[in-house]
Formats: structure tokens, C-alpha cells, sequence
């Protein structure tokens, strides 16, 4: 392959990214650090203002309609299903961005590759009726992976699925998680890297076919077919996308187009965008410095890349919708971060990111993502505090413990965890439910609402008092079996849907010598070390049913809580996520990924609460379960400090997939002005951060605006009011009265 | 599950085949024995030769129309895609076994999951258009073998299969030679399989999801679903298979169900339908003793049965023809052999189906075996010589070898090669030219027809005169590589076929811990022999080309050749195939599958010597090699005898695939009269398997009858004229031009 400064890329300093697939290397070498202030925004344009109002129209009609603007039934999704498409044909040229997801905005694709039943149902759910003859093809002819993964359990999986042990299991829905490096579109053209697979084709496996080489060399083969489709799609739209991006807008454009390719072909639960503000800031810049490009019409085309994504959508169904509700898709994109070099990556597109909150209200997707560290400029961390304070749709991670793990181009996969930018991939394994699992140790393994023996007939608890010692013991035996059926589970859903649901498009934009993590996750944290702590200083005794199975405790005496940094506590919160993951190392992983967990339910706690009896630590069965890492309702005494200073205690390392911590502060806790208030919240962070703390979800509000908004989501000023929940924002009036519920039930600073 | 005596088995004796799926002891305990002569034959009965003349028009219609009576475009084949259909259905009353491939007889169904594009192939070469709905499923959703083979091919393997150094390889169609114990259905009903399957999937792999475990679970549950697809087929035609047959009748049609689900689901090379005589001789010898059953109605049975496995139609593509010449299909069907015991297992039904030749006229399907010993009854042995002689239709497999390596109930699964049955798969793998390897020994790895460099670029030989011992460092050289890549081109096969075009229907009744061999084979076996004994005996120089490439020899002084009871050659022959199957094993296969090897072209040989430059041994550019195991065409110097004991001299247990050996005999040979001949041959036969040989096919005919078929195809006695080639039989006139000119040519032993 030739190798030389090609045309499109005058005025780029030269170095590795030239020869080999190097985004990064290209970004140290050229990004424009910013350490000023938001002054230089511009407001959004004419054009942007026009598609955004005909956008938010069509968001308002989707609504009326039971949240599903329009959906397909003929044609099965694909990077080259549906012709040419735009936000409205009158509107076409003032689209900056270019490109749909089917043939009208809005408008649901039909995906049936992760499961025919489900991509029907989704339908039927709406009111649409699916093509009987895609019915016969997807199942007569083509095997979906729902279909697959279910051929394949065992009765003990199916029970321990069934029994809601495990939950929110990716074998009905795509993993998600897998984030394209589509940057590599913009930076390289299609021909380049259809190039460099084809060379890595040529060499994967050496002649030699064992199983792995096998599978991997037709994954090469369906990533080279996916990156020819991209380009037949960038050209109906009248794009040559084979040749690197000349300017700002088409690398915006050429990204966008990779992105498309994936949302396409993938509906997983999410499908991340990944850190693109650094990178196109240098096109941007370079547009810029050659006066061809204005700072208005940059801020157009960063918001209308937002708006696309913005318009993302799935068809989902029901059980889906419980679990993340509010219909997100996780379209997560980072801004900020250091580099590894101690500069501060903030560009001014970072600001400008930021900045389509104000330009076009708040908004849940994307999943806009801080890399946070106390060495940020100061500038940008008040800006990025300001639009917290507004809009509560903003997020925050800890760029200081990700970026020894991850690099310095690391993005965000899903809510909150980090996979380095076209070198990973992520098997997505949802969680396994601890707090139950505490309940079938006493139990032996009989599950407190079915009353079924879910795990082997372990011996139960038979004494009145609970023992710590004994609890402790068969706690163990029992969190042994759970990461073994667990990780056997997850091992066989992952094998199916490499199998038959492959993400080509994605993959193709990855490392063909590619990392892959293994995923698992817990819930019920908070409750499992709050009832430990129940048990060890306080008197638990169990009260059981005529079958002996315990259904509630009398708890009596005090006893520390997670969530007041009091260590006697936050020791048995640190014991418990160590010992889950030594336990999940212990077995091997599919593909010999890296096993990591994550203490992140989503909205999800509010399902698993569901099928959770009651705890010893004082939860009521059907109860949502606190979510992610926070503390449990109620549990927190001491103030935001010390509730975040318990979080922080937690290690990353033991946690890799990420800790989510979701608060919600009460203006006036934070200071009298808004001056005030920014300052209050870098200090807040800046000092939680310190700590190790991983993630924070910032929420500014009172809970009385909440109440409100959920009696009177007609209210004009609610039609975009997003909070941040579990890993995500979302807006409010989106999401299902239990889930509304439970965000009022959560704990509401007023003081720090 | 129940395990008890049911109703249906009234009458046998019980044993472990009550409880466990065991068909093989079911024989052993219940079947009697019979070594009497062919007196008792029944002529066909009236509904017999109503149904056979019908299906001998269609078979002239169909041989008027190109080969092809009828093709389907539009349905995609499957268990349950047609409803149930007869061959005539005014003569429906008539058929005492039922059940059709498609929806007309002979008319050949459309399965693409081998490769869509040779189903697409198969129509258009016959004036058929394939349906565009069809191509569009089994190109943008379905996948399928051919395609993800070629996927994954690497340029070296792409190179070697374009050179036909590689050939034959099962990449675009089905590898067959799979045997479903049909038997199963017959003895045990489907409710009983499904049971055991159920059980089976239970217990696979205990919870531990490895990637193997998950293919194996994953294709025990497409396994259930076949076996219930074929109690859908067989109660579309009134029939409910799921309890056992009650009587022969039901036997022999339970079945054939279970074969004809194997041949709408699959096309494979070789659709053999196992051991079978045996078994439906116990069910026909106790309606027989019942008085429920004539003679001549056991007889109609076994002809009905056979008439069927004569309309087995597969769609083939021009290659494929070339390969197989004459629309083989390897239904092949074995009767006699011994028992473990050392009682003989030839049965009155192994008079019946051999009396099938006699009832309705010599054919080539189904692929009639006998598994000889001379420890069989006298009276069998002269019934078959006498069956040979008449019709040339039957080959012979010495039991005596395959019994102590495959026990007492294999099957041959393709022309020569044993499984057993129920218990075992193999993986077939076509074969590798080992004469044109040698010639890539001399030229360094350059192919002597198309120059091109094939293997690594080892040094070639520039010597003058060939010397001995550095043509076989040199050979040993390229067959080490020839073995790698050779082994790795099957495992990727076979790993796409078990992904794109798995066999549940025949899987569905075999042990789900099944055994699986890895069949290779060699082609050119002969004159790789010839030609090293010239260059050891006599003197060789190569005639070079311009780039130095040898594609002549001089040979000058004698050698001894292959074929002769000369140890000198056929020492070497010994050699070649230990060497070749020792590098063959070197290499980890599929699955972990045993590999094994065979001496055996099929009609293969002709296209393979297109393909195969000029050997020292004289055999020139472009002539066919000899096929199978047999010497070459004119080395055979001292008479039949002599030749067979150079063919017996191959150690089975090098090739437990099979040896094939092809002779034709002048009746003149054998005797003055039908008797002389009989006797002669059962002498003859007794001998050259008394000294461990593995197989022959016996052809008692001469050479100007060969002629006059070929110049006169239309004479009504050539109709059915059937003759044995390498493998299987096939009527003289639906072989091709070059096909007849090899048959021609080979060596006609007209003196022992």
C-alpha cells in the first residue's frame, strides 16, 4: 500500500497515523488545546432552528402516539435497505448532516437478526402487523439469536433466568456496546481501510484452521462486505466516501455515515458514538484558520450531528421498555479528558457539544459524558457545571482512573463504561441480582416469591437469629454457583450473537486484532451491604413461611449504612464487589475475554426490585432496588459529602465496567446564585473525583419540580425536561409512573 | 422414561434395546439366521411392475430431457415444504411405501443452503429459472456454505484448489456421506427419540458453556425439531410415526420416512441408506410366522422400498457432473456380513434385496453391498456371484477387515468407506493428487499446467537423470505440505458446513456423543507408484521447458509396475500410503476427529488426469488417472490374480476409508457356463479377501459390449445397463463420452 500525506490532509502534522489505522496518534499530533471560556459560542442558526422546531413537532406527535411516531414491516434493516432520506424534502438543503436510519425520521427500522418474536412483537405491541413472509424467512430460513441462545440453555439457566437471579440478559435484544472507531471514516476513507482488512485477512491465522482462526476470518470477510455497503450508502446520498474527508463538514458527514452503518444494522441496547470532539475540532480548526469556515457555521454542523443523533431510534418492546425506560439508546459521546502527555484535551468543539443543550434545549441522547479531572481547564469545568445546573442532562466519569486502564482515547461503550476507541470490543452481560442471592443463601437456594429451588439445594438457614459467620459462609457457596451459571450463561448468549448477529459495520471500524472484555454486572449492591452490616451489628431474625423459607426479618438494633462513609459499612461494600468478581475470574470466558463488573443497573432496579423479596436491611419485597452504586433510600444521613465519599471508596480496578452514581442536589444546596452554585459543584467534584471515585450523575432540582411534572406532563416546559437516572438521561415525562416514582423516592440533597 | 416391553415388540426378545437406543442389539437377539439357497424367491407381484414400468417411462422422459424430468424454482426444500405426493395418483393404491422428495416423482428439489449459487446453477443449466425471492433470502439474510467457505479461504488455499492439487473438495455441495440410522424410527417411534434427545441435551455439557459445548447443544436441539418435522411428514401421509412400527410393512416405512427426511434436507455427495436388511427381516420373519405376510407380499415390500431409493434425485451443477458422472447418489445399502458372535447375518431379506436386480432389472442406485466374508453361507455367496454376473450391479467389502475395526453394524456411508452406525459421522473430504504433487516435487512446487507457483517455493531438481533418493526427500518435502494445507482446507469446510448446512435430520438419529472421522484421500495412487519405481528401477530424465519446469520424461530401461504381485513396486505402494497418512495425522482436525485416508476416486480420476501433467511412469498430459486403488490401465501384466494380490497388499488399517479396486472380468474368464462362473468367481473372491483386501467391484462383461452401448445408447438392452465404476454403479449410457472412453479403456482380464 502506498503511504504518503495524501491531499485531503495538508496541514496535518505528520506521524504514525499516516502509515498505519491510528486515530489517536493523529489527534495528539494535531488538536488545538482551549483553555478559555464559553464567550466564543455562537447561537444556533437559522437552518438548525427550522429542522430542530420540524423535529421537535414530530417528537410531540410521536408522543401522542403512544411514543412510536411510524415503524416498518417490509423491509429488514440494512446499510442499504432504504433510499437516500431526509428530515423533511422541503427542508433537504439545510440539512448539514445528512443521512436517516429508514425512510422517514423517526421512523422504526425492523431488525429481526436478534430475534424474529421480538422484532414482531414490537410491532404488534404498536399496532403494527409484521410481514407474514419476513415471518417464514426468519424462521423457516434464518435462525435469529433469541432463538439460538434459548436451543441452547439449560433448564437451571432457564430457571435461574426465569427466577430473575439474572436479569436484563442481552438474548432478546442486541448487546449493544460496541463502539465503531468512526472516526476512521472521516480520517481514512473507506478504500484505505477496506485495504488495511483485506491485508489483515491475508494474514489472520497464517493458513492454520482451527476453530477461532476460522470465525474470525469470516468476520473479516463480513466487516470488508460492510465497509463496501457504507460507501454505497455515503453515494446515495451523493457522498464519495472512499477518499479521506477534505474539510469540517465532510468529516462530520463521513463519521456520521459510519455511525449510520452501525444504527443500520444494530439495535443493541446501546450504540455509542464515542469520543469525536477532539478529533473533529481538528478539522474544524483547520477549516477555520483558512477562513472557510465560520464559528456559526461550525456550531451548525456539531448541532446538527447532535440532531441526528438525537433522532435515533429502536423498535422495542415491552419488557425492554421496563428495563430501560424512556426509550433510550445510549448514543454516548465523550468531551474533555487529559491526555497521557498531561494536556488538556478540551477543545472549543467541546464546548460546542455542550453547547446543543442550550441551542437545542435539553436532551437525553447523546449520552453527553465529561472525562473528568481536577487538572480540567477551569473554564470548561464551570461551563460544564453551568450546563448541569440547567439542563441535568450531563454526566461525569473520572478521566484520572480511566486513563491508566484505558489510554488517552478510550470511549464510553454504554452508561458509563470505557473501552479504548477502535481497539475493543465489549460483551455486554447485564447483571446478576446480589440481594437475592443473599435471600437464597438463607433460603438454600429457594427463591423467596416462586418458592422453586433455582440454585443446587444448598442446606437453608435454620437458626432464629441470623449468624454472621454462617450467612458469610453460605453467601459464599452461593455467590460461587451464581458466577458459574452466570459467566456460562453470558459465554453462550455471546456465542450466538457473534454467531447471528454479528456487528460487522462496527467491527469494521475496529482493530481486527481486537481486545474483548466480558462484561458482568451486579444489583442490589447497597441492599447486600447494608443487610451484611444488618446481620453482623444488629439482631436479624428471620420470620419464615410454612415451607421455612424466610420472607421477612425483624430487624432489631442499629446498624451502620452504606452511603454515610462510615467504614464499618463501606468495608463489607468493598468485600462484596472484590469477592463477586474473584468469583466471576474463576471461569473461563468466551473468546478468553477479560472478565470485569460494573455496579450499574440503569433504570433496571425498579424491575429487579420487583421480583426481590424483602431484605434484612429493612427493603420491603417489590421495593425498587437503590440503583447502580448509590445508597439505599433513605440510608444516607450524613449529607452529599459523605454519601459520595462511601461511593469513592469503592476501587475502580475491582470495577472496570464501571460504578454509577446518580445524585440529585437540590439548587439551593449548592449556593445562593448561579456563580455560586458552579463554584459549590467543580469543588463537589473536583473533590469526589480526587477520592476515585468513577462516576457521578448530576441532577439539579427539587424533588417538588419532579412531583409537579409528573401531574402535569402537558406542561410546555416539561416537553423536554431530562434528568440523568441510572447510566442515562432521559426525559422525564418518557419515562413509566413507577420509574417517576422511584426518582422522587431518591434522596434529594439539600444539604452537602 | 417408561422402559417396558410395548406392544409393538410383541414377540422379541428383550435386551438392552429396550432401554437405551440400541437397534444393534435388537438384531443380534431377534434376528434368525438364514443360509439356504434363492428357491424361495418371489417374482414382483402385479403392483410392482405397474409401479416400475411407470417409473421406467419417466426415467426415459427424463433421459430425453438432458438428465432433468422436472426442477423446482420456487420452494425451498424441507422435511414438511411439499405435501404428501405419489408417483401416480391413480396408481396411489398401489405403493405399499409412500413418501415423495418433492411433489412429482423424479422432479429435483431446490436447496441452496450449500450455496445458493449452485442451486441457482443447477436450474438455470436445465432451462430453469431460479426464483429472484429466493436468491435475495439466500444472499442478503441467509448465508450459506459455499459463500462463508470462500469467505475464509486463504490465497494459498484458493491457489491450491484452482491448480487441482486439492480437488473435489465439498466446498460447493453438500459432503454427505452421513447415515441416520433410519432403523431407529422403525424400532422405537419418534416419541421415544425425541425423549432420549431431551435427555441428551440435558446432560450436555453440565452447565459448562464452552464454545464446543454450545455447537453441540444448539445442533441436539435442531436435531429435536427434524425429528419432529418428521412426524409432521409422515402424518401428512396418514402415518403416526411417534410409537414404533407394529409390523413390516410399517417397519419398512417408518424407515423410509427417516431417510426421506435425510434427502429433502440435504443434498449430499453420498446419501447412503445404511445397513438395513437385517433389521426389517426380523419384522418381516415375524408377520411371516403370524401368517400375516406372503412371500411375495415381504417381497413387494423390499421392491417398493427399493424403487423408491431408485428416484432419489439430487439437482447438480456441470462440475459436479464431471466429478460424478451419471447422477450418482450413493444410496448405498449393505447386506450379509458376520456377527460378532460368528453367526452368519445373511437373512432371507438379503436375498430380497439382492432379487431386486432380478425383479426389476439392474440400477445403479440403490448402491448395492455386499459385506463379504467366506464365512458366508455358500448359498448367499453363489446367489451374489450369480446376481454380479447378470447384472454387474452389486460390490463386494470384506467384512472380515471392517468387523474389528467398526463392529458388527456399520454401514457404508459412500462407495467403500464403513461408519457405524448410529454412533458415528464422518467428515468427507474429497481427496488430494498425489501425482501431481510429485510432480511439484520435482519442479519445486511450480505447477507443471499453469506454471503458476502453487506450494512454498522449494528448490527444484535441475538434475539430468531423476535419482531416487532426492525425488523422495524432495516428495516427502511437498507431501508435508500438501498434508497441512489439505487437513485446514477440510477443517475450514467442515466447520462451515456445520455451521451453514448442518445435518440434523440424519444427526437426529445417531448418539448424541457421536464419533466423527476425517476423511481424506488420495488421487493418482498408481503412477505416483510407477513413476517413483521408474525412477528407483529405470533411468528418468525430465524433458523441461523454457522456465525449467519438467513436462515431459524419457524414460529409458524397464521397471516393475503396481499390479503385478511384484514387491519391488508394491512395497512402494505400502509407503506412499502410510507416509501420506502419518503427515495427514500430524495436523489437529476438526472437532477433533479422527483422520483416516482412502484410495478412492470415484469417477473422479478422469477429471483429476485433466488436470495432471506427464508422470515418469508414461502416463502422458490429460489421460486419466487410474482410478481408486487400481493399477494403472495397461500395467497389469500377469492376470486378474496377480493384480488383485498388489491391491491387497495395502494395509487397511492405513486407510480404514476405503480402498476401491474396479475390475472387469470376460464371463469367458470365469467359466464355460453360468455355473463354472459362479463358482470361479466365489473362488475368487474368497481368495483375494482371504488376504485382507478391502473392497471390489465386480464388472463380468466384455469390452465390445462397452462399445456397442456407446454407440448405441438407444438399443432398449442398454436401458438399464449397468455397470460398477470406482465406487458405485451407474448406467453405461448416462455416463459421459470421456466417462465411456475410460471405462473402455481400462483392463479387461480376460484370463485369471
Amino acid at each position: 500500500m502506498e503511504v504518503y500525506m495524501r491531499n485531503e490532509w495538508n496541514g496535518f502534522t505528520e506521524g504514525h497515523w499516516v502509515e498505519d489505522v491510528n486515530v489517536r496518534d493523529f489527534i495528539q499530533r494535531n488538536y488545538t488545546p482551549y483553555d478559555g471560556n464559553a464567550d466564543f459560542l455562537e447561537e444556533p442558526t437559522e437552518n438548525t432552528q427550522i429542522l430542530w422546531d420540524y423535529v421537535q413537532s414530530l417528537q410531540k406527535e410521536e408522543r401522542q402516539k403512544d411514543g412510536v411516531l411510524d415503524m416498518e414491516t417490509e423491509v429488514v434493516s440494512g446499510i442499504n435497505a432504504y433510499p437516500a432520506s431526509y428530515i423533511k424534502d422541503e427542508l433537504k438543503g439545510m440539512e448539514k448532516v445528512v443521512g436517516l436510519q429508514t425512510d422517514k425520521p423517526l421512523k422504526r427500522a425492523f431488525m429481526p437478526y436478534g430475534g424474529i418474536k421480538m422484532a414482531e412483537q414490537a410491532c404488534t405491541t404498536y399496532g403494527y402487523t409484521p410481514s407474514p413472509e419476513l415471518h417464514k424467512i426468519f424462521t423457516e430460513y434464518h435462525k435469529t439469536h433469541n432463538q439460538a441462545v434459548f436451543d441452547a440453555y439449560t433448564e437451571e439457566m432457564l430457571h435461574a433466568r426465569h427466577n430473575k437471579i439474572l436479569t436484563g440478559l442481552p438474548d432478546s435484544y442486541g448487546r449493544g456496546r460496541i463502539v465503531g472507531d468512526y472516526r476512521r471514516v472521516a480520517l481514512y476513507g473507506i478504500d484505505f481501510l477496506i485495504e488495511k482488512k483485506k491485508e489483515d485477512l491475508k494474514n489472520y491465522g497464517y493458513g492454520t484452521m482451527t476453530d477461532d482462526v476460522i470465525r474470525g476470518r469470516e468476520e473479516v470477510a463480513e466487516q470488508i462486505k460492510a465497509l463496501k455497503a457504507m460507501k454505497e450508502m455515503a453515494a446515495s446520498y451523493g457522498y464519495d466516501i472512499s477518499l479521506p474527508a477534505k474539510n469540517a463538514r465532510e468529516a462530520v458527514q463521513w463519521l456520521y455515515f459510519g455511525y449510520l452503518a452501525a444504527i443500520k444494522t444494530q439495535n443493541g441496547a446501546a450504540m455509542s458514538v464515542g469520543r469525536i470532539s477532539t478529533f473533529l475540532d481538528i478539522y474544524i480548526q483547520r477549516d477555520m484558520e483558512s477562513g472557510k469556515l465560520s464559528e456559526s457555521e461550525a456550531q451548525e454542523l456539531i448541532d446538527h450531528l447532535v440532531m441526528k443523533l438525537r433522532m435515533v431510534k429502536f423498535a422495542r418492546i415491552p419488557s425492554y421498555n421496563q428495563l430501560f425506560s424512556g426509550d433510550p439508546i445510549w448514543a454516548t459521546l465523550e468531551v474533555a479528558g487529559l491526555g497521557q502527555d498531561g494536556r488538556s484535551m478540551v477543545t472549543k468543539s467541546d464546548f460546542r457539544f455542550l453547547h446543543t443543550l442550550e441551542n437545542m434545549g435539553p436532551s437525553p441522547e447523546p449520552n453527553l459524558t465529561v472525562l473528568y479531572s481536577k487538572r480540567l481547564p477551569e473554564s470548561f469545568k464551570e461551563y460544564s457545571s453551568k450546563i448541569s445546573i440547567d439542563t441535568s442532562s450531563v454526566q461525569y466519569e473520572n478521566d484520572d482512573v480511566m486513563r491508566p486502564v484505558w489510554g488517552d482515547d478510550y470511549s464510553i461503550c454504554c452508561c458509563v463504561s470505557a473501552t479504548e476507541t477502535g481497539k475493543e470490543m465489549q460483551f455486554f452481560g447485564a447483571r446478576a441480582n446480589l440481594a437475592k442471592a443473599l435471600l437464597y443463601a438463607i433460603n438454600g437456594g429457594v427463591d423467596e416469591k416462586t418458592k422453586e429451588q433455582v440454585s443446587h439445594p444448598y442446606r437453608p438457614i435454620s437458626s432464629e437469629v441470623l449468624d454472621y459467620q454462617e450467612v458469610m459462609e453460605k453467601y459464599d457457596v452461593m455467590l460461587d454457583w451464581l458466577a458459574g451459571i452466570y459467566v456460562n450463561v453470558l459465554n453462550l448468549i455471546q456465542y450466538m450473537h457473534d454467531k447471528y448477529f454479528y456487528e460487522a459495520a462496527e467491527m469494521a471500524l475496529i482493530d481486527t486484532d481486537v481486545r474483548r472484555t466480558f462484561a458482568t454486572g451486579i444489583a442490589g449492591f447497597s441492599h447486600v451491604v447494608d443487610s451484611l452490616s444488618a446481620i453482623k451489628y444488629a439482631t436479624v431474625k428471620p420470620i419464615r413461611d410454612e415451607n421455612g423459607v424466610a420472607v421477612d426479618f425483624e430487624t432489631i438494633g442499629d446498624f451502620p449504612r452504606y452511603g454515610n462513609d462510615d467504614d464499618r459499612a463501606d468495608d463489607i461494600a468493598v468485600w462484596l464487589l472484590k469477592t463477586f468478581l474473584e468469583k466471576i475470574k474463576k471461569h473461563p470466558t468466551y473468546r478468553n475475554s477479560e472478565a470485569t463488573t460494573s455496579i450499574l443497573t440503569i433504570t433496571s432496579n425498579v424491575v429487579y426490585g420487583k421480583a426481590t423479596g424483602t431484605l434484612p436491611d429493612g427493603r420491603k419485597a417489590g421495593e425498587p432496588l437503590s440503583p447502580g452504586a448509590n445508597p439505599s433510600y433513605g440510608a444516607e444521613k450524613n449529607g452529599l459529602l459523605a454519601s459520595l465519599n462511601s461511593v469513592a471508596k469503592l476501587p475502580y480496578e475491582y470495577a472496570l465496567d464501571g460504578i454509577s452514581n446518580t445524585q440529585t442536589i437540590n439548587p439551593g444546596a449548592l449556593g445562593h446564585n448561579k456563580e455560586e452554585q458552579v463554584s459549590t459543584l467543580v469543588r463537589v467534584m473536583d473533590g469526589y473525583f480526587a477520592k476515585g471515585a468513577h462516576h457521578l450523575n448530576v441532577n439539579i432540582f427539587g424533588v417538588e419540580k419532579l412531583k409537579d411534572a409528573m401531574e402535569h406532563p402537558e406542561k410546555e416546559e416539561y416537553a423536554n425536561f431530562t434528568i440523568r437516572v441510572s447510566g442515562y438521561a432521559v426525559k422525564f415525562i418518557d419515562l413509566t409512573k413507577e420509574q417517576q416514582l422511584d426518582v422522587i423516592a431518591r434522596t434529594e440533597h439539600k444539604a452537602l
